[in-house]
């Protein structure tokens, strides 16, 4: 088949095999046949799950070498782990290799990489791949997982283009479209739509499982609280992660949402049905809207 | 078929025939096809696809008209008209008519009931099917919405045993389990379960709505914010009124959330990560549990 990418990486190492890591290399292989994969994991029982389910051709035991001779090396750690990773990496990246990881912020991950890769910072290029479950490891991985799924590439001061351009070019071997946002208007977004839901659905299954009589309360729970707390079923580490890597945000936001209850509360509490109606309707259209 | 009943309801009123009222005629009208369903809606439209499509024998046009001669009679309509259809049925109400609802909060029906139906109040029979989707109107209900689903069955002090096991059987006709609880317990357990969670899904869809740059968090909205949002797309004039029904619980529930989510925010601002991931955790795994 014709080179995708002009610039065709040769061998991709994967630092974190997962589901991320693991769908991007078996997409990638799936638009070109030649390349070789190569993969690190610090969990060794899913970076032999990785090899012997060919999503990678090697698995290699040590980071500095996984990166060794990589033309391009995807960061698919968890968030919090970014820093230890890059201090490891940065002495062994060669001279061309692309950078680039799949953070779900954004904003850690660009200071980072600009105070510890040195001159290879001009070829790390952040990207947010929108897709993924809350399964993980790689034995969720699916080459079809980025199909027509958004990933956000951020744009940093410090990124060379052709790098970024590369990068590009790979996700959309991979079937996704490219959007392209700043670094604090991408935590921003994701801060709301994402992550702040994530803590509310946690907080609730929480607020449950605390209680003396929590069984009699999960027995009750029906469809609705099933959809809404599929999300806290999600990684506590990673969330931690997101957490901690977004934590301006999202102290603003859970601000924000919290006046926003109190506003509910204080129509409530006045029984001000018309407020109250109101509110309802005014997230039901927008829910309906969005969904159509 | 043998009458599943023993005492057989000859004459089903139902008042209020949308999702819930015509889900239990088309199911009582499968468990005993000789019965007689008679329907009212205060929605013209509504009424007549109901007789259109079969789900009730005949349309009536006056609350006074579709109770009477009824020998079950089932107010399916939203919690805040229980009371003024309760004060117009209450003189038409045959001596001898079962009286009984399913709205999502008890402890203002049953009030109301007692105050407003006389002598007829002892059987009155509250009950919750916890069944129901965010879809409404009677084009979407089903002979098997309640097939293996429960119906909470709330014990009053003034409710005669006769008529509870009279529903208790129509019920267990449309194939549900039967649970009961007292009223205190049933509106506090839902609350927290149920209404808290719409609560807190209509106020992430406000928060998001009011933007002036919505549309761009919306467009980055993902499976996530999907599932999370669904409940949001409910009707807003019902849940204003379980909201108002349900009051007191939800008043303190909504206290409480909001104290772990201070737990939570503090534990952020102060970067405890083990605070996190352990409340990350606990949720994590309450969830699973429940899920298995």
């Amino acid at each position: 088949m014709a080179d995708p990418f002009q610039t065709h990486p040769r061998r991709v190492a994967i630092i974190g095999v997962g589901l991320i890591g693991g769908s991007f290399a078996l997409a990638m292989r799936e638009a070109a046949r030649d390349i070789t994969i190569v993969g690190y994991d610090r969990d060794e029982v899913n970076l032999a799950a990785a090899k012997q389910l060919g999503v990678i051709d090697s698995a290699v035991h040590s980071l500095s070498q996984v990166v060794k001779d990589a033309d391009v090396i995807q960061l698919s750690v968890p968030v919090g782990q970014m820093e230890s990773v890059l201090k490891e990496i940065a002495k062994d990246i060669s001279p061309t290799a692309i950078i680039t990881d799949v953070g779900s912020t954004k904003g850690n991950v660009v200071e980072l990489a600009q105070k510890l890769l040195g001159p290879a910072a001009k070829r790390f290029v952040p990207a947010h791949p929108i897709a993924g479950a809350e399964n993980s490891g790689v034995r969720s991985a699916r080459k079809d997982l980025f199909k027509d799924k958004s990933v956000v590439m951020v744009e940093t001061d410090f990124t060379d283009p052709l790098p970024f351009e590369i990068v590009k070019r790979c996700w959309q071997a991979c079937g996704a479209k490219i959007e392209t946002m700043t670094v604090n208007r991408h935590d921003s977004v994701f801060g709301v739509v994402s992550h702040l839901p994530h803590i509310l659905s946690y907080t609730l299954v929480y607020d449950i499982a605390t209680r003396i009589d929590a069984e009699t309360f999960f027995h009750f729970a029906a469809s609705g609280f099933r959809d809404f707390t599929r999300i806290a079923g999600s990684n506590p580490e990673m969330w931690k992660d997101i957490s901690l890597a977004n934590k301006t945000t999202l102290l603003l936001e859970l601000q924000r949402y919290q006046d926003l209850l109190r506003y509910f509360q204080d129509a409530l509490e006045s029984d001000d049905d018309e407020a109250i109606e109101s509110f309802f309707k005014i997230a039901r259209d927008a829910r309906r809207d969005w969904s159509e």
